[in-house]
């Protein structure tokens, strides 16, 4: 049996004393004015060109914050808009990350009925035919609209492989509450919170928490707390942090008393920290060095 | 301003007299022999070989049904699981449907946070840079769980190129309703129909329908029904008939007074009619034909 995603992420973050995940998501008309040339160079002013420098973007990225943080979560949307060039750069960036030592979420929200999530489950979590993984995450993002049949076969699979998901409870962003709050006394998301926490309980690690985690949005910090008490074993994956305005303090409910649980990702507060700058690598360098500081000292406030 | 997409869905169905929509699911191992092994012969035994038998399976189901059918209904997850290669292959099959005048829905269940719906509007309703259209889709079925922000980019974006989407609402898997059926007066999938229909009425089209429709589970007649009244402009795309069990008397009450307004897509019992058969094409025309035959019985009855 494989190392527990669970286990190996609290390995990692205790390792690289972070609880931070950069978020990969590149805009193209924010990506460096240097790697946007390079790619135009090479490539021409279509897809091509884009995807390319959206590979070199996620390269560079990276390389400068490997060292500080526990992975990185590209995001799917933003190579999917360069065509099928830009999601063989995803690919790619993924790869690239799983080199530098760094976990890896791929946030594709994937979610459909059964039998076509089992072929999801294979796209991200499976070890693919003849050792060729199709793509090499160690955890992906799952809607959970359809109910339990589209969680079922992520789960299956990270049993069998040790690798991870993470499903939508509550979301970060500001209509959320269009279906997650629907039904007064037992909204949707605390049912769905209540599902993940009996069903994550087949891929519990030795440290306490489960391979099935919980997306949970920063930008509302209640629901934090009130998540953590009926997922006492979920990982939470907590966006909003930074360019969505959610503060550090607003996830300090996820961490528990060893500052173990949640995991904060960031994304455009770093990528684009240097925007128009020539040191925009310093700025992503020092971006990343703030907001660890920001979550740490939450995280690990006794 | 380019023609609405329920307008040019309607004129093709009308056209053909058929309101049938063929799912292209390559699982691996019932694409036909000779399609694996030719694949096989010229990629090995990978990722690639599999992604090219995929396309080639496509192909070949396109060519079968091009005259029948009002359009096709490729699912990505069935690609993604080949990797960048059976990305390259969706790519490759939606643009063949294209050229054999067929309308293309890319069943990706898209749904983010509003910047990155963006993201993905453009990647599958976009006319991308340089006249390059990343995956050219009329339609993709897109996912409620983050709200009307999951909605919006799309429906802004479908607008301007004159493209649609299929919201889901009421799917067809036996647990759609751990999350659908929660809110006791007034259940989600009901919430989320008329959120649509009042956004539908920006995507009207000349016929009377919206370029916004919804992805309806024929499994569930009732709320078939039910859902008609609420959203009288939308199209509905009816998943469920065949392989899922549903009988074509099970979405009647989708259709107008006209047959028009309900979409029925049909998969694995029309893709692997033909299982093991050395005619498996005439298979796959005899069953296309069947499933026509069945509906259009339906609809057409006045």
């Amino acid at each position: 049996m494989p190392d527990n995603f669970a286990d190996r992420l609290l390995a990692v973050s205790e390792q690289k004393n972070s609880a931070l995940m950069v978020g990969i998501d590149p805009q193209y008309e924010r990506i460096p004015a240097e790697i946007r040339t390079a790619a135009t160079a090479q490539h021409g002013d279509g897809l091509e060109a884009r995807a390319e420098a959206a590979r070199q973007f996620g390269y560079a990225v990276i390389d400068i914050v490997a060292d500080q943080v526990v992975g990185v979560k590209p995001q799917s949307a933003y190579f999917e808009a360069f065509g099928p060039a830009g999601v063989a750069a995803y690919a790619d960036v993924l790869d690239y990350a799983h080199q530098a030592g760094l976990l890896v979420v791929a946030d594709v929200k994937r979610g459909d009925i059964g039998s076509t999530d089992a072929a999801y489950a294979e796209a991200y979590l499976g070890d693919g035919p003849a050792g060729a993984r199709p793509f090499a995450a160690d955890a992906l993002t799952v809607s959970p609209y359809l109910g339990r049949d589209a969680i079922e076969p992520f789960v299956t699979l990270a049993r069998q492989t040790g690798r991870g998901l993470f499903v939508l409870v509550r979301t970060s962003n500001p209509s959320a509450g269009d279906v997650q709050d629907v039904g007064n006394d037992s909204p949707v998301y605390l049912r769905v919170a209540q599902m993940l926490h009996t069903m994550g309980q087949a891929l519990l690690g030795k440290q306490g928490y489960t391979s099935l985690g919980a997306v949970v949005g920063a930008t509302y910090p209640d629901d934090v707390a009130r998540l953590r008490v009926v997922m006492p074993n979920a990982l939470f994956l907590l966006p909003g942090f930074g360019a969505q305005g959610a503060t550090a303090e607003m996830v300090a409910a996820a961490f528990d008393k060893d500052g173990r649980g949640g995991i904060v990702p960031a994304s455009r507060s770093i990528l684009y920290a240097g925007e128009g700058q020539t040191d925009w690598r310093g700025a992503i360098s020092e971006a990343t060095l703030t907001a660890n500081e920001q979550i740490n000292a939450v995280r690990l406030r006794r």
